[in-house]
């Protein structure tokens, strides 16, 4: 495994992807929202991983939501997984629990899965896989 | 730049240590203790960039009082870079705050300077640095 993204919760998109710019010295290569989610992305590359900055596109929005209670800031971290079926299976076995019983749709062509931040010490991780083009 | 590794505040190192051995699929394969910050690190390797969880080693350790703030979770993101004094030279000039005003000796081989979150969305943004061998 290693890490495909860190996923960062923020109040406004277009302010946090110039912040973001600037500070990675590389620009936004890719937006995309994700309807079923209610979130806005926006992905910057950073040698084998991405940032990807979550905007609510809705107050009711999880991202709308957390943002609410915890500020904007870090969100997730995801650990890209050849075999994601394969990895929910033995996580599972081991005693962690996923989010979502069924992995899902998510941004920039992946199949993913979201464990619980109870299983994980506090720390909301995403599994996922990339579908071939 | 690319991501050195992400932090990550635990309150008990020894169950978190294991937590992410068995979700990481990987061993720690170090540990240190980082006197001047009173914490103790521990290492997991994932692809070019690690893992690194935080236990204060005293109530009175930065890992300690977020903790119990915030509760155990993400803590940082850490991007390498070639030139640290370079890179610190250009953000500042682009209006971005440090939290501490020099650079500093961390964890793993590296010279180390935290951008402040109110500058970074809220983020708590490293730089580093590896140190020759």
């Amino acid at each position: 495994m290693h890490i495909d993204h860190v996923g960062i919760a923020v109040d406004d998109l277009e302010a946090a992807i110039r912040t973001w710019e600037v500070l990675l010295g590389t620009p936004c290569y890719k937006r995309e929202t994700v309807e079923s989610e209610k979130v806005e992305t926006a992905f910057f590359a950073t040698g084998e991983s991405k940032v990807e900055l979550l905007g609510a596109t809705s107050p009711d929005s999880v991202i709308a939501k957390y943002v609410a209670k915890r500020g904007p800031g870090l969100h997730h971290v995801a650990f890209e997984t050849a075999d994601l079926d394969a990895e929910i299976r033995r996580l599972t076995a081991a005693g962690y629990e996923l989010l979502t019983p069924e992995p899902k749709q998510g941004a920039d062509r992946k199949r993913i899965a979201f464990l619980h931040p109870r299983s994980c010490g506090g720390v909301l991780v995403e599994l996922c896989q990339s579908l071939p083009a």
